[in-house]
């Protein structure tokens, strides 16, 4: 083992900056984000180390006998939480132990080995089992999402119906305590389960399935306790009458399932198969969540194409065509699986569950014919949708920060958080209503009206026989139902004016203060309730300007309102546009919808990023963008670098590596071969943790430093090396190694991958972002530019490209400019 | 100038692999093709050369007096077509060069020192053209678009009105005269067109723009002739009655429109714009064609989601999320020209053409109802569809094979081709209705009609009033129209079974062997037509079997047949899902839908590849798959590095830089600092033949070796390097170099790209290729794994990637597993 010094001070040569006469930007983060100014007083004060050789700045001869004694403060290769020091409020970053994943094709001896031997039966095995279990996924997804929807319909049916009936009998106060009564053990059930056995399972999710398709496996967050908690924590979110949507929750959902699927079950709950094995890394498994995502939220939507879009656009960082096919086949899968289950609850065996069908928000009926206003309106929605969106991710930002203080304290908390959101969300929800006048039931709608106020969408609340309560029938309703009453277009005037300012308003902030508590929930309702009726409120008032024969209905211009919200917060293009289209089944408002889409997106990304970007950087999750920011072409690869390089050699010495393994947190080592195995001291590859501590579990020792590379062969198999998930693998304390075993030496050749991806040190930081992201790295091995040098000069990981470890660094380059052209 | 040696030798030591007693497959191929065997011989007989140094195997000494005298056989980067042995007859390969693209960053001095420079105005100016390109090209292309429609709905129309009037008159020979003249004159036009003007405009296009997408630029695929003949000449071809689509042609439109665009105009036709040099790489280039290609597809189907999907799932190898939004932006306006122009026609003042929204083929009349026989149905369609699908491939593959040798004749011979196709259509177009009965008109389709064998979309052929013939309804129509016909429910029994019968075999025949005349001919449109008239057939025989009380409508079935046969052929799944979706309008077919691509695609995937995968691989398109084979496993990077690697010294003579440029036909040379610039032999970079040429036109020279790095920065701009379109650069014979400025040096360190992207020769050639592929390389550098050893072992382009080429070198890799896990 060795350790390369030198390194820093040719850096600095090299570029001509003095980093200390810059200053250190902002304290309080351990480790390598203060990096490069610590690294040469640990040198000495927390390092010893000895040379073996005499190849000046770089230790270590033929039998290196070097190791580190002492290494108290470790270099967290993966870190918990990459953070600017102005970011404090990380919410949960502190607790969960975050891992990069690795898409890297690990070639070792093993590999190669497993590879020539794979047979024609496995190999069909492997593909069989591919579209087994994409279809596994498509049915277990399709059936929760179905089963959600059934539970919340008739659990908040029951609520509904229930202070129907004490509103009737002009009980006000009992139907108050009813319905707040009901809204609050709801609420309490959720957050109970969200508390105590899944934190992971809080919000939306889609931030987390994000960061995992981006390469960040953050602890639990695939768990099957998660998915246990988001599916019910989620029916009882939606049910107790949060301003909450089931489709984040969903998505989280479906890739809970797939992760699970893909996993061989759970080992925790003995629940595994081992035909499974072959998905035991990071690029299958990768490919199911696509898969799970995708089938999230065409079970959510019931949108099967939009939610291949939406996995390609927003989840995921990887594609391929391949892994399009295997999506949609997936959400075909759900399509199928939806609709049958959809044709059965139609003859009414399925309680208060409606006879919806595919279409969720059918608003086909009303014919698109639009003029110059219009277009105009329209324009102006896209406007305020975007205004609007980038103040909805801001407001969401400063409240999930504060929320964070409070949940930090405690499951407690937690609770009493969600209590006081759901007492508010009742009061709001019932007493809001009080505002509004009651409106004599049209003839148009008279099937709608509550005949015995049970009945029907529309809520008489206060209000006598053949009335409605307009604001009650928003309030009043399921998510679902609120959205259908917006998007009609039945009767222009089923809502005044003040009604839908009041609604737009509490769900506006409602939205904002309800997620981030320890509930799962969906942003997307939400966001569509506020867009729906801030647009149906613009319709109104262009046809108060314009006179009734404006073009399009008040129903399409909610529609719109909804998109352009959409478009602001979310900030997706194509696979919105698929979704509303599925969700309403209107595709001659395509024009109007694209539009509206592109104005609100352009005008909100000029303020923020999209609300899940922020929530991601905001739980401190290393999400690695698809383009780099411009002070990157101003570095090279080697400025980057941190930390003192450990190497082994090709025979290393066992007490070493368990040395490395336990005082460093790095995941990869670089493996040196030197005289007299090699003539001069070269780089043979690279060794990841994981599989050292299988080697060394193994123990195939011996006493001198000789080859023992095709007894390791014989012994191991490359599935021993497969990838646990997240925390179950092998760890250092599982080792027992005698004080004997720690001065044999062990063959490090057959685990050494001798093709990792280099660059050299003079390739600007952007370039090597660039392949770093694309092809899906954990570590990237900088090479010297000139011969007669240490073979390799640092390793370069995920969080090295970080912004905030690389400004760390180089302070004076965060004024430099910004480069938009993504 | 160096040459390296013993490269060879060590290769097949260290694969221990006789490539000698393998036998090398299949003759008949130049250069490269041929590879290692080749290359010995040519050492001593094409090549001579001295050495100026003393390191064994390694040519070269401080000042490298070393060149090339005499190179008599090109090695050739970029070959004029990738083929293997059995595949001879290339169409139009033996006649267009064909360069590869470069998407890497080409870090050299110049670049730094631009980027450097860059102000905040150029980086806005930058963004804003990059927006107004989108807008233009959406513009344009809509434009286009509608006009195509537009001029042949009109001729079109013009040549059936005189068709049926004459009819009328039964004067049946002249009515045939007229129709097969007008087809004749019309097929003659865009014949003559295609021939002398573009030769590249033949055919669909949509392989040439995916193969520009994936890197490869065939001379002038995209050049303004080519544009001009796309456009004129598919209009011509579809109003001649071909069985030809023009969607196809419009997706290269849209991408010659975008080339042209982005470009800055034409220099030939002194159209240029100075302002647009910021797109003059092959980067920006290529995103703005993805745009062109998308607005083609929203274009032609007025889908323009469907564009954008179909741009990301078949054209483009590369994807951002940056460019999804852009693709977007483009088809939106294109979706907004279209609307307004068609608002515009809607009064009537575009001659014949039609009221048609958007919707293409509205279907959306037709509720889908179904059950279980009727799936039954949907899942034989489906797998029909694949059969039909591949076995479409096979002909349309072994057609154009045939065709090409009648084609490369001459120009003449290509016009004969067209109108002895055109006569034959005219033939059975013609002549086939008369074998199908008169039909009274019935009462539920009355206002489609011949009232007097004029209106109406039924033709009366010979048929007395208020009667129509159902064959000649769907021949002696537009493709629109006939496919209209084949959706529409409204009438059951509108068409005979035996009429769609012929229909489909008519269709079928006339699609494969229509496809390869020199007419820009589109495939979309025969296989609807093929796919609906059996898909409509399937639906008349389930309603035969299960009586007329069957859920799916025969519209609904032809629907679906259209959805299979384009599923079989063109193998693309969501994109096709949602440009159906776009053209028909009714969502409720979707799950039905999703299953018949599903079934179609898996069933036709097991015969052979897609449509324009073949094309592709036919033209010797050198096309980058997405997956690597098998075998690549099997091979390291150093095994495939082709031919002596030719490289300079960091100040290098010109003659030698000269002689290499003249004598080969590389695109990228090595640059290596010796000793006494550098301690040891060094990789200082790449250098790339179009930088090579700019500076020698410089003519920056000194008498010695010396470094005039700053003079050369100071003299030239990065954009002085930028790549010009294909064809249009800097060549040899351009250069005019004294005797004597042959002896002085050049200094080659401002053009030097300092980091190339390296592999070691130890690293698989699929992984090798997985780089190669994500970053879309033009050049990769394999250095060596053990140091002391020349700095590079070789360059791998894309053409060593290539089946063709592996295979030549290791045959017996032939016979090497399939791994079908892509």
């Amino acid at each position: 083992m060795e350790y390369q010094e030198g390194e820093e001070e040719r850096r600095r040569q090299s570029d001509g900056i003095d980093i200390e006469s810059e200053g250190m930007g902002g304290g309080g983060e351990v480790s390598t984000m203060q990096g490069r100014k610590v690294i040469e007083g640990r040198t000495s004060s927390f390092w010893e180390y000895e040379r073996g050789g005499d190849h000046g700045g770089y230790g270590g001869g033929g039998e290196s006998t070097n190791h580190i004694h002492l290494l108290k403060e470790p270099l967290l290769e993966t870190r918990s939480g990459v953070n600017t020091s102005s970011q404090t409020a990380i919410v949960g970053a502190n607790v969960s132990p975050i891992e990069s994943l690795d898409y890297e094709i690990i070639e070792n001896e093993l590999f190669k080995q497993d590879w020539r031997s794979r047979t024609k039966v496995e190999i069909f095995q492997y593909v069989f089992l591919k579209w087994t279990l994409a279809l596994l996924i498509g049915l277990c997804t399709g059936l929760v999402g179905f089963f959600n929807n059934l539970a919340v319909e008739n659990i908040a049916g029951f609520k509904l119906l229930l202070t129907s009936k004490l509103l009737l009998k002009h009980r006000y106060f009992l139907a108050f305590a009813a319905f707040a009564g009901c809204n609050l053990v709801l609420a309490i059930c959720a957050a109970v389960l969200c508390a105590f056995f899944a934190p992971a399972a809080a919000g939306s999710g889609i931030p987390e399935v994000k960061a995992y398709l981006n390469g960040v496996d953050a602890h639990s967050i695939l768990a099957p306790s998660t998915l246990f908690v988001k599916i019910f924590g989620s029916i009882f979110g939606v049910a107790a009458g949060f301003v909450v949507g089931k489709e984040g929750p969903m998505v989280h959902t479906g890739a809970c399932i797939a992760n699970l699927l893909g996993q061989g079950g759970s080992r925790k709950y003995h629940l595994t198969w081992k035909w499974l094995r072959y998905f035991k890394n990071d690029r299958d498994r990768r490919d199911l969540i696509t898969c799970g995502a995708a089938a999230g939220v065409a079970a959510a939507f019931r949108a099967p194409v939009g939610g291949v879009l939406f996995a390609l656009e927003e989840a995921a960082s990887w594609w391929r065509n391949a892994l399009l096919w295997r999506t949609f086949f997936t959400t075909a899968v759900v399509a199928v699986v939806l609709r049958a289950l959809m044709v059965f609850c139609g003859s009414g065996k399925c309680g208060l569950f409606g006879k919806g069908g595919l279409i969720m928000f059918d608003v086909s009926s009303a014919i698109p014919a639009y003029n110059t206003p219009d277009i105009l309106a329209v324009i102006l929605i896209g406007v305020l949708g975007g205004i609007f969106g980038s103040l909805y991710n801001y407001l969401v930002d400063k409240v999930l920060r504060t929320y964070s203080i409070i949940n930090e304290r405690g499951p407690g908390f937690k609770i009493l958080l969600v209590i006081s959101i759901s007492l508010l969300t009742s009061c709001c929800s019932y007493g809001l209503p009080w505002f509004a006048k009651c409106s004599p039931c049209p003839t148009g709608i008279a099937e709608d009206c509550p005949a015995a106020g049970l009945a029907g969408i529309y809520r008489s609340f206060q209000c006598g026989p053949e009335q409605y309560n307009d604001l009650a029938s928003l309030f009043l309703n399921t998510n679902d139902d609120a959205i259908r009453n917006l998007f009609s277009s039945k009767n222009t005037h089923e809502f005044h004016l003040s009604s839908l300012l009041i609604f737009f308003a509490a769900v506006y902030c409602l939205g904002i203060i309800t997620y981030g508590i320890a509930v799962p929930s969906g942003l997307f309702i939400p966001v569509i309730l506020a867009g729906a009726s801030y647009g149906r409120l613009v319709g109104r008032l262009v046809e108060l300007v314009l006179g009734a024969s404006s073009g399009l209905s008040v129903g399409l211009f909610s529609l719109l309102g909804a998109a352009s919200f959409l478009g602001g917060t979310m900030r997706m293009t194509v696979s919105l546009c698929v979704i509303l289209l599925e969700l309403t089944n209107d595709l001659l408002m395509l024009p109007l919808m694209m539009l509206v889409l592109l104005i609100s997106k352009t005008v909100a990304d000029s303020f923020n990023a999209g609300v899940y970007d922020q929530i991601v950087k905001m739980k401190g999750l290393p999400f690695l963008e698809a383009h780099s920011e411009p002070y990157m072409r101003q570095l090279v690869a080697g400025d980057v670098c941190s930390g003192p390089l450990i190497s082994f050699s090709g025979f290393e010495k066992v007490g070493n590596i368990l040395h490395a393994l336990k005082f460093t947190r790095h995941n990869g080592f670089p493996v040196i071969d030197e005289p007299p195995i090699a003539d001069a001291p070269e780089l043979c590859g690279l060794v990841l943790r994981s599989h050292l501590l299988v080697l060394l579990k193994g123990k195939n020792f011996s006493k001198h430093s000789v080859s023992t590379g095709l007894e390791i062969l014989k012994r191991f198999h490359a599935f021993d090396f497969a990838k646990p998930g997240l925390g179950k693998g092998l760890k250092v304390e599982d080792l027992e190694i005698t004080e004997e075993e720690m001065e044999m030496y062990v063959d490090l050749h057959p685990i050494t991958n001798v093709s990792p991806y280099i660059v050299v040190e003079t390739m600007s930081l952007a370039k090597a972002a660039l392949l770093f992201r694309e092809l899906g790295l954990r570590h990237l091995c900088v090479v010297p530019k000139k011969p007669g040098r240490p073979p390799i000069v640092g390793i370069l990981t995920r969080h090295d490209f970080m912004h905030e470890h690389v400004l760390g660094l180089y302070p004076h380059l965060i004024v430099a400019h910004k480069w938009p052209g993504k």
